[in-house]
């Protein structure tokens, strides 16, 4: 670890922690403390918890007589760390006015001053695991950036004014979706996942629940090249893709029942017209867009009606790794503006900048995965069960996070993430 | 209707619209919007609600071309009116983080204004029913100024900060409790209520569920001649009154049994010591004050386990109006203060000032009553079931309510109210 | 006490055990398990019961070294007697398939000789105590055959088989409703409910919510001379009632969305045909029938749109006590029967044999009433809140029940009763 | 198809038929119609369902003018068949009483001459597909068997009687438990499950969930001799197993903390006794019997406590195949006894007799999947998500289902299925 490699995590994590103030910039006072579901958190809370991460992990084992900003922190902005101690109830964060934004932003300025006066100290002996959890608190914190953007959707979407996070006009697309094709791949016996050792040793970062690298056997199969459209979902609709058991796993055709669903959670139609609640509000509904905010549900039965199905995260790893990795985020790059007119010569399309794309495959440890010592072990592990895994990235996404091996996973039932899909079929 | 007495309208409008705002001084912007359950509002929804009462119920119906100031908002602040059309979600009203703290006071100024401007139109041809409406609204917005102390006190009591309303030290008061005695009442034939007419024609108020006047036949009782206070409460505990089903109603027992209760609302054991949830913030409990903050269920166990009962609201009434009325607000009377050493030569203490007294009586129109026409009608008639009257006032009443006939009503498991009791004993 | 009196007691105490037996002769094995909601009971819990009921406050505190049948159904088969013990969940008494019906038969018996045995012991120091809670041992077991049938009502109405529990033709009855009267009665300072004393002396029997005697104040009102019919309340409907929230209480029209009422309980249409689930299985729907198994809320909006209203508990029992006590149970008597071509000279038709008629007065202990000591002190006394009192009877009521006196409660939303509607009116 | 082939699937037909009676006669009348949980069923729905499967899919349409034995059947007895039609709700099932036992029989009876016929019949043109859909039938019925068994005894545990199905003794089995060893596998690229079409030529049979055949790498690894015991699973009980996160998934944590799960579902302390419900009534605890009714989530905190892992379902496939298979089924095997002194020769003990064991692998459908065509497709397909596979066997499964491929599926949070856990680790 030299000097030179220093200064660049310094930098990374002071403009991490800017970024999550800047995003936060077009908010009314009000809006920091919007909780509109129990699995949505209040940006007032990301902006804590985010702080706390440090606080916790770094600050209070390697800065001798380090005293904690607010004691009662520790409980209020442990999100679901068990081994730290008690957590303030999930459901409850939107409940707590206090304290104010104004004391978050103090909060964030002390971790902000005590993270770089240890970043600077190089002769301390954690060196070593003080810049690896460092670089695991930034990652996080761009995790908690695109969850703010979220949730903070969801929590608007509740108020019948519509308000609008992003007031300038939502880039207009009105060209013809890209034709659907079929990109076929061989498949065999591949190793897939990221290589903890080597990223722990340069400046490329994986999470844990992307390791270790692994062999699967794949069969040969067909991926789109693009994602399906909200004209093509439609078309679904229309069909009675929402009446009709045969397309539904149970579990999905009993929620659909149970919650009413006849499309995707953010469509409204409203005075004859298709409209989308977006982050720059209420907006025209646009076929060539990509179909976003559904359920791992919905994402099936689609794919059961189109006669083809999911793809694995394996086979969506496989592909994605077949071609140049040339995401290129473009200056205009906004919530809710999926660049579908990608001009790439690439096969592939959107695979990053729509929306994160549901896979069939259940998310569950790759084998000889172990899970860390401590509370950091926490991170992903114990999630591992009954969620899917979704693959690629979406409007939101940080780019950091745009990889072929990084998994996403939420619950199937799960629609108020940027979450659409890609078709596959068997090859032979 | 004499100019002079219109004057004293405008007033009491303005001062009552002017005290809704500086009740609110003390709190955060980001305390506006706290709602900590379906039962209770935000204090920015009280804000604005009270706004839409005037806006729906004179300035629409009695402006010509009156223009709303906002079409959303007949919607948004409709608290139950079902005449006047849909409602927004109740348990919801705190995800409204739009209208912001600023647009509401926007909203307040505007009605305001186009109140003034009307009730100064004395040639109004609908002058008598719009100044009777006036009334009306005026005393609504004092209901919910009480409201705003009851709700606020709640939502913040769910923040392990224990937010302070007001900051400044809660009055001590060290004497011993004044000694309980009971005083004997005769009963009788007796005409009971508010006279709906005679209040119509001067400046007082009633509601139109303190009508009409009517008889009840009372048989002699006894009234003691204070409330129970926190050491007695504590007394009960110690006894195991929350552990013994014979002194509670079955609905009573199971709801303890469900909620795991075993003291008042707000009582909170911490490091050993006897603490309250205040408007002042944490304080210690103190063994002379009124307990508060019961359900009816917790009230009425407590009197079976004294041998004695709750009074029914006739016995109430009846005791409260052999005694002139003299309650006096001085000038330090704020929430959370009873004045408990009451040093007036008058045998009932505390009737009005330290915390609700529930009665035995369900909350039933009384005989004769009818339900106004149109969406006022909704006002009280609709509740008229399942509820309890409670009797008296609070430390956190206007003090235009606080009157022998008014009748307050909430559900018997309710808690979040100034809720107590006194205790009453057939007599002979 | 003389021996010509005790004899009686006996007898009567067989005839009511055997009458309990008699009743469930149509049901097949399967059916005395069946528990369609925590609310109602199976067949053969009623009959454990009531015998549990003897034996608990009757055998074992009187007879020395009496043994229990067996020590489990202490538990399983105590309702809610908190002062004896636990209870086994109410909700679960349907997964009870043992004890077996043949085992409850034995069980009966065994309580049957047992009770008999010391009815027949004249020289027991606790004679007196004993005959007491006999007589009540007797009117319990009296209340659940009324129960017996009302569960067994509902628990059969969620069998799309629709079974009949009577295989007998219900009789036929084409007669025009009676025309409905309005009958005037005066009210004044009236004396109330049963003398507890003189109950104990003579072979007239009363539960002590009827007690004590004690004097309420009536205004003039006026009283229907019939129930409402079927044929009334379908007017109602299709008049839009149910869609009407200006005739409902606020806590029934939430009900109404939340349950998505339509229409009375067992009112059912099936291939353009009115029908109605009854004991005597799926039937034509009677016009002039009185309307049944109606909420209070369906009642209270029904007397709205009516222009009408609920009677007191008081108007009611006045009423009744104006004329002579004839309800004559004819032999034909039978459940899903309302006599109503009453050919009585009376004024008042159906006071007891069409269904109970809910009164507009919560359910509430009469002034100076006491809870006895003990565990029978549970029988009524804490189920005193959140009720109405409906007055009257049913065609399922037993005869030794119908009195002007009797007070039945039900929860306003309960719908599975026989419970119906007569208008009143204020007078004048 | 020759004749004498058919001869055998009649037999086959009608002993299963047979046995499905056989396995009710202990039980009293009142038990055919427990269901003590929407997830189970009562015996007589599992005697009329079985019916109903023949009927719907092999007589309705290939009988002519097949007249239905009771229309309203149809409906009731469908169990999750949406292509067929409406379903009765699943937890009513119990609120059937009638058909009564007899009238099931009579069902059965009648299903059972139909069937006799149409197998009998070789010029049916339809022959191979009635025959195809015999099978399954009878695979069906063999399952509804084991449900038969599962779902009584969790039913007859609500009951605090105890009831015994089987009142012989319990087998005893006092011997200390087999030594644990771990047994070392290869892994490799591997093909796994069942050959759809070779199970389509000869009696062999596998259901659809099997198959098709399929590639998988395994790397290598370890696996238990043996199940985990009873005495084991004190042991992490004993060490804090339940109170300590760490070990837990956390779905399963929070579930520990709603449920306040201690120990296994039929574990029951009384009078300091160990003591466990077993369809032989309650009996004393052996701590060398496997555990079992363990949640995956317990399984997979038990796991972690004992530093190893769940298998995956395809490395305990391959370890199954490894060894001939040889479970025999001892004339004394019944309900509840595990064979753990297994004498056999054979390295991995237990594995298709004690109960089921949890895999850690999701229950998706293998690569190459399709749903079959019309009603019968429903069959497994769509259930493939949020259960987990199960592999093995138990003390209740038909011996017929006792294979390498044969995937068992339930929610990670049941435990009234016969569940335990064999422990895994990674090889080298």
């Amino acid at each position: 670890m030299t000097e030179i490699e220093q200064q660049p995590l310094m930098s990374v994590f002071l403009a991490t922690r800017q970024q999550s103030i800047d995003i936060c910039k077009p908010l009314a006072i009000e809006d920091y403390g919007l909780q509109a579901a129990a699995f949505s958190s209040p940006p007032k809370w990301h902006l804590a918890h985010t702080s706390w991460f440090f606080e916790t992990f770094i600050l209070k084992p390697f800065v001798e007589d380090y005293q904690v900003f607010h004691p009662a922190y520790e409980v209020l902005f442990n999100s679901y760390y068990n081994a730290v101690g008690e957590q303030f109830p999930r459901p409850q964060r939107g409940l707590l006015s206090r304290p104010t934004v104004i004391e978050i932003m103090d909060y964030r300025e002390h971790i902000n001053n005590a993270m770089s006066i240890l970043l600077m100290d190089q002769s301390n002996p954690n060196r070593e695991e003080i810049i690896k959890r460092c670089r695991l608190g930034i990652q996080h914190e761009k995790q908690h950036q695109e969850l703010f953007f979220t949730d903070l959707k969801y929590s608007l979407s509740k108020n019948p004014l519509y308000p609008e996070y992003n007031s300038l006009p939502e880039p207009t697309n009105e060209a013809d979706p890209v034709e659907l094709q079929w990109l076929s791949f061989t498949g065999g016996l591949v190793e897939f996942g990221a290589d903890a050792n080597v990223h722990n040793d340069d400046n490329e970062f994986a999470f844990d629940n992307e390791s270790p690298l692994h062999k699967v056997h794949l069969e040969p199969f067909v991926l789109a090249n693009r994602l399906v459209t909200n004209g093509e979902f439609q078309a679904f609709i229309d069909d009675g893709g929402y009446q009709c058991s045969e397309l539904w796993l149970a579990d999905g055709w009993a929620l659909v029942q149970e919650k009413q669903w006849q499309k995707p959670l953010y469509w409204i139609e409203k005075d004859g017209q298709s409209m989308e609640f977006t982050l720059h509000g209420l907006q025209t509904r646009k076929a060539n867009q990509p179909v976003s905010h559904l359920s791992a549900y919905e994402a099936d039965a689609y794919a059961n009606w189109a006669n083809a199905r999911l793809p694995t995260e394996f086979e969506w790893e496989f592909a994605a790794c077949q071609q140049k990795f040339s995401h290129q985020v473009s200056d205009d790059r906004h919530p809710q503006s999926a660049r579908v007119t990608d001009t790439d010569e690439q096969p592939l399309l959107q695979l990053y900048d729509g929306c994160w794309q549901w896979t069939s495959s259940a998310y569950r440890p790759y084998p000889g995965f172990e899970i860390s010592e401590g509370a950091i072990g926490e991170y992903n592990g114990k999630f591992m069960c009954n969620q899917w895994v979704l693959r690629g990235g979406s409007c939101v996404s940080p780019e950091e996070h745009l990889r072929p091996t990084y998994r996403n996973f939420f619950y199937p039932e799960d629609r108020w993430q940027f979450s659409g899909l890609r078709l596959a079929m068997n090859g032979r």
